[in-house]
């Protein structure tokens, strides 16, 4: 008997439906675009806006009352029956990359929306918050995690002062939305409202399907650098200058590139890739005289990452000395690892055991709400395997008994979900 | 005591004048350019007829009988004095690539000049001419070699077809040069009338440089072949797939070069050089789905070539099956080597040792007028040092006193040249 067999067995009997109506949203928000042929919905568009419009509908429909803060994110409450325990948050992101797949961000909203319809019938004390937050990816103006940041109350105000690829501003734009630009702090939540944060996700990354499960837990958003290298040698004739003579800049940047591949195969929880790689001066005839490449390098743990880059910079001085060349390089981007709530890991590894999936923990490679939402309370992330690990693309695919069981798993989890470990953190509690 | 301080004791008087005269002269032809900040003289430009007008006059200074053949090349000849002898051929390409050095081809032409005009009160029983063929460096057509291809009688006619930048026809820029397209087999010349080919060429690499030797004598035009190579694997998120999971095309690319690298350290007179690298999509944050580059491998001896790049191919389909990403390559280039004549390397290395310089033999990695020449005759060469083994670049240099000493070996030279050794190459000879 596989997972899903055992699985199915203890699932309650609408998990069918639920998957099946989770794959025709899903299809139905993804024409929400500002493209005719693909998806494509940026912050702040009418796509954008129809996107909240078709949700708020659903999220009445489950019983939620909505209401679009002041960056545009929508948020669906439902109250809890002991008045004055504050909410748990669920959801994910509304808006997209360019040419985008349907389910990156709008499989987390969609799925919540189902789960919390299937509990109409079940009190639960503590009050439900669904948000669909309107800026994660950063497509459309050079900052990311913007709902987030508002939610959580970091948002910095300069912010708004970002333009977008045709010169309008954020503040414009939001103000087109119907947003409060002067008013951002106002999105901003207090801890005391809040108990928690958990998001499903699609995991944009191969595991859950080599390993044959549906769902794992994330253990935490990875950390991540990124850096720009250059290493400069010395151009030469490719015909008269001997082997022993050279200081080839892309040799040089090869073995670099090794070094970075071998140090991140020895090291547990630790990817690092070069994605970009050039020689100059890029003549097949010329001994390249410099190659620049870029290095991302992840953990969860940002120790690890940090003791990863050390070691790695060191083989590489190791390298350019030997090489006879020199190595330059610039850190361009850095975001520490946010952690998953051991707490919340556990409810979820206690829901996902229920269902009959083996746990699996594995880190979140890629950046989520969560990294911002982690400063305002406790986070957790369930990941739903998708075909290939492909996300970003329009070939982007989950299975819908999957999305069914995420949905049955959710709601599970809210039903066993005890407020009472998040008290230290939400002060009203104590109160 | 130097390896110079020892050759100018046993030098002509003349050599340090001679020095002088070829530099001056170097720099005033540099001047014959089709840009006024940089020396660009492309075959059949205004730039290519001034420099020939000017090396016309000072061929004719030099006692030379001067013409322009068919194709463009101008040829200074003196007479020997046994009526009947073939010609030895001296001389170099006088077209430049774009933003070129002063060196790179005229030097041949210039000190050959140099070295005939010292001999003016030398009878030889033979006769010298002196070529500024039009044609090396291919850069305005699709086309290298034009020159000495038309002389050796090899250069097919549907090259008159190829066009510049600018839609021009070599026919039509050759009739506009004077030239005559519709007989361009009559600029062949015979066996029966030359002897041999010697050239005095910059060595652009720093093989003597670093020897601290002025001049070296050449093995051979080393073979060369070309590949365009691409990787392919498959993509994925920089932060999602763990290392065991992935297939990195540019990791695996990385690796080739470092084999390349590996097999021309350990082939001896074999170069490998990896001189294009593009990585794809490019991005940082996604892993390589595909590396394309380039490989271009040089060798003296063909069959050290050959056999290198089985051996180099052999290594990368076992890098490509081990990492589970697919190469595929076309060679889209190669010409065999011409070895140089002992006969010729043996005369050679005798003025060098008359002119106590140590006798150094090298390959030339770079291509050259002698490799269609040695279809004709025998070829034989003479590498000048240059600074820093630069060239195709405005910083190509030579000291006055190497040029000076290059013009002293090449009288001795033909003032110990004997035509019976190459009797049976140049049939008249046997009449």
């Amino acid at each position: 008997m596989d997972s899903l067999t055992r699985a199915a067995a203890r699932l309650p009997a609408w998990r069918g439906e639920a998957g099946a109506r989770i794959m025709a949203r899903l299809d139905a928000l993804a024409r929400h675009s500002s493209e005719a042929d693909a998806l494509t919905r940026l912050y702040l568009t009418d796509a954008h806006r129809d996107a909240l419009a078709t949700l708020g509908a659903w999220m009445r429909e489950a019983g939620l009352a909505v209401r679009q803060d002041e960056v545009g994110n929508l948020i669906g409450r439902r109250e809890g029956t002991a008045p004055g325990l504050p909410a748990l948050l669920l959801g994910s992101h509304v808006d997209t990359v360019r040419n985008a797949g349907k389910y990156d961000g709008p499989l987390g909203i969609v799925a919540a929306i189902e789960a919390v319809a299937r509990l109409n019938d079940t009190p639960l004390p503590f009050a439900i918050e669904i948000l669909a937050l309107g800026d994660e990816e950063g497509v459309r103006f050079p900052a990311a995690l913007t709902g987030a940041r508002a939610f959580a109350g970091t948002l910095d105000p300069a912010t708004l002062a970002a333009t977008d690829a045709e010169g309008i501003t954020m503040r414009a734009a939001l103000e087109a939305f119907g947003g409060s630009p002067d008013r951002i702090a106002a999105a901003a939540r207090h801890e005391r409202d809040v108990l928690a944060y958990l998001e499903l996700h699609i995991e944009q990354g191969p595991v859950l399907e080599a390993e044959g499960l549906p769902v794992g837990i994330v253990t935490a958003i990875a950390g991540a650098e990124r850096h720009v290298i250059e290493v400069t040698g010395v151009a030469g004739h490719a015909g008269t200058v001997p082997m022993a003579l050279r200081h080839d800049a892309l040799a040089a940047g090869a073995e670099m590139v090794l070094a970075a591949e071998r140090i991140a195969r020895e090291t547990t929880d630790l990817v690092a890739t070069v994605g970009q790689m050039t020689a100059l001066p890029g003549a097949v005839n010329v001994i390249p005289s410099a190659a620049r490449f870029s290095l991302d390098i992840r953990s969860p743990s940002d120790a690890v990452r940090r003791d990863a880059v050390a070691r790695l910079f060191m083989h590489w001085r190791e390298i350019a000395a030997r090489r006879g060349v020199t190595l330059s390089s610039r850190k361009n981007f850095e975001e520490e690892a946010a952690p998953c709530a051991p707490a919340l890991m556990a409810l979820l590894d206690a829901a996902v055991t229920r269902a009959g999936v083996r746990v699996r923990h594995l880190p979140s490679g890629a950046g989520h709400d969560g990294l911002a939402i982690a400063s305002l309370c406790p986070i957790g992330m369930l990941f739903l395997r998708c075909r290939g690990g492909i996300s970003h693309n329009p070939a982007e695919a989950i299975a819908e008994e999957d999305a069914g069981l995420a949905a049955c798993i959710l709601a599970d989890t809210l039903r066993h979900f005890d407020p009472a470990p998040f008290a230290s953190h939400a002060q009203t509690i104590k109160d």
